[in-house]
């Protein structure tokens, strides 16, 4: 224990966490070890701890990795005594992350971004709900055309919006909706009650739900669980004008079943964050279907999230260092 | 009192409402007398009571009535008994209601599209916040643009929304601010508390509070406090990047004043459903700005509003025929 704890971190997040590093470290020794000075020579390193913040994500995708980010891995993979690994991510599913999880080695998210994506869904919901999609194609014809009678939207208070995950999201979003007067129906593992939910459910019974769901939401992590949840036999049974929001992964559904719902006009929109390939390809008919809103997976950006995720890894070392159990571990949060 | 009351309404709203008629009026004889019944010959009419429905009012608007509407405020005139009349509409500022006013006779609104129109309005905010229409825009271009780093949105949260008015429509856009966690100014006649507002101040305090607004939320009836309640110089008092949601009146706010701003980038964006023209003018710049969202007066639209209107007319035929207040009573409404 007298070794000093070494902990990994960008520049840029040292300068902003670096006393916040201090006070939660209290009488431990330690030393940052800033990424950019380690040098990428293939020597071993001695990393205990490692922060990656989205500095270092840059703008690497799901099929893309900065060199920045490529780096940090690879130190990772060279520091034999590593034990924990705090990302600024809500979501480890990426391939990236599999070395960390086959070495055993101790991951944690963070749901810094959790109430922005829930923002960002909500607001698709309401987009949606109230035809903005339709209003702008007006306004881009400079077109007067109100919403009246035959016209008028369905009243979004009453409608049944299905969650499945109720993870930070998940939950934010059940309460919001319930806010604006939704009944809400949460899928997680069990059906245990939820504090923001009307009825909860299972997985396995999703498919009981659909028919009767006007909106349905996914916002659940990728596991073995949630890949496919939602097949071309579960949009099918979603009633005629139901739309999709996924803020969750673009492998929680078959898009392909999804967008020829949107063609013929089973579904009634999509407000979709995630693809089942990003970038989405610039050929990819979803991008021109009418009530289909496109998010370039930026759901969650927001200029209070570098702070937030360092927050929670600011608290994460605390406890860390005292032995407590880690916020957001991920291998917890997928059982959620 | 053995006389029936007379009470005028559409065919399409006797259809809907006739039996609950029968109820709120139990032992008082009355008699509905058909719209489209009532011959156009400018002779004497005794209608007591009259409900406007959706379906008069048809596509009338700002600056047009339809054929239906004209019979029936033609009918009102020549109805010397005449001594409540229902509307469908939130606001009674219109020319049309002039004489009625004038004449010293009851008129009652419908706050029956409040809600609808509160959860517009905060739909417009949330798709400002997370820059709805800087997706659109990319998404037309098939282009693939993450919010990241310095084009990450401001924390919605934390924000200050705000309010003027706090009717039925102005509440409702507090409730759910305050739900998303923005804080929340409300301004009224009197700055008397509210439940859903951080902080309450007069029409006469306005300005004093502009340059910490982020959010500028018109939803106030247009009387002679609100008429050219957002000028130039309060406009030039935001700060740089505030937005505006007008789902008020149009003249409540300098149109022109605030498309300069809009362009020269001062204003950050807009979400506005009325207009000093209705229909807005197809040469308009606004149509074409930006972060410039255009709803034709339609915030307020909803299947449900039919049934709702009718509802509050039934409540209030009962308090009627009981001699207890009317719900809704303008005069009463352009005080809150």
């Amino acid at each position: 224990m007298s070794a000093p704890v070494q902990i990994l971190m960008s520049k840029r997040a040292a300068g902003h966490f670096g006393a916040g590093v201090a006070t939660a470290m209290g009488e431990r020794p330690y030393r940052i070890v800033l990424l950019e000075d380690v040098p990428a020579d293939g020597s071993p390193c001695a990393i205990d701890v490692a922060l990656l913040s989205r500095d270092v994500t840059g703008r690497s995708g799901k099929f893309k990795i900065t060199e920045a980010l490529a780096h940090f891995l690879d130190v990772l993979a060279r520091s034999p005594n590593l034990a924990w690994v705090q990302t600024h991510s809500a979501g480890t599913d990426r391939p990236t992350w599999k070395p960390i999880k086959a070495r055993g080695i101790r991951l944690t998210t963070s749901s810094g971004m959790a109430t922005t994506v829930a923002l960002s869904a909500v607001g698709g919901i309401i987009a949606l709900a109230r035809r903005f999609p339709d209003l702008a194609d007006a306004q881009r014809r400079h077109a007067w055309e109100p919403l009246l009678e035959e016209r008028a939207p369905r009243d979004l208070a009453g409608q049944t919006a299905v969650i499945a995950g109720l993870g930070p999201i998940g939950t934010e979003v059940a309460r919001l909706l319930k806010a604006v007067g939704l009944r809400v129906v949460g899928i997680r593992r069990a059906a245990q009650p939820h504090l923001h939910c009307d009825e909860t459910a299972a997985y396995g019974d999703l498919a009981k739900y659909l028919p009767k769901t006007d909106w349905l939401v996914l916002a659940c992590p990728l596991t073995e669980l949630t890949r496919g949840l939602v097949d071309a036999a579960a949009i099918a049974s979603l009633p005629k004008g139901a739309c999709i929001v996924n803020v969750a992964r673009g492998e929680v559904i078959s898009e392909q079943a999804m967008i020829e719902a949107l063609r013929d006009g089973h579904l009634g929109g999509a407000w979709l964050d995630v693809f089942e390939y990003e970038p989405l390809d610039p050929a990819s008919p979803l991008w021109d279907l009418p009530r289909v809103m496109i998010s370039p997976h930026s759901s969650g950006a927001a200029d209070g999230n570098y702070a937030r995720a360092g927050a929670v890894f600011l608290d994460n070392l605390a406890r860390w260092r005292e032995g407590r159990p880690l916020a957001n571990e991920a291998s917890r949060l997928e059982a959620s």
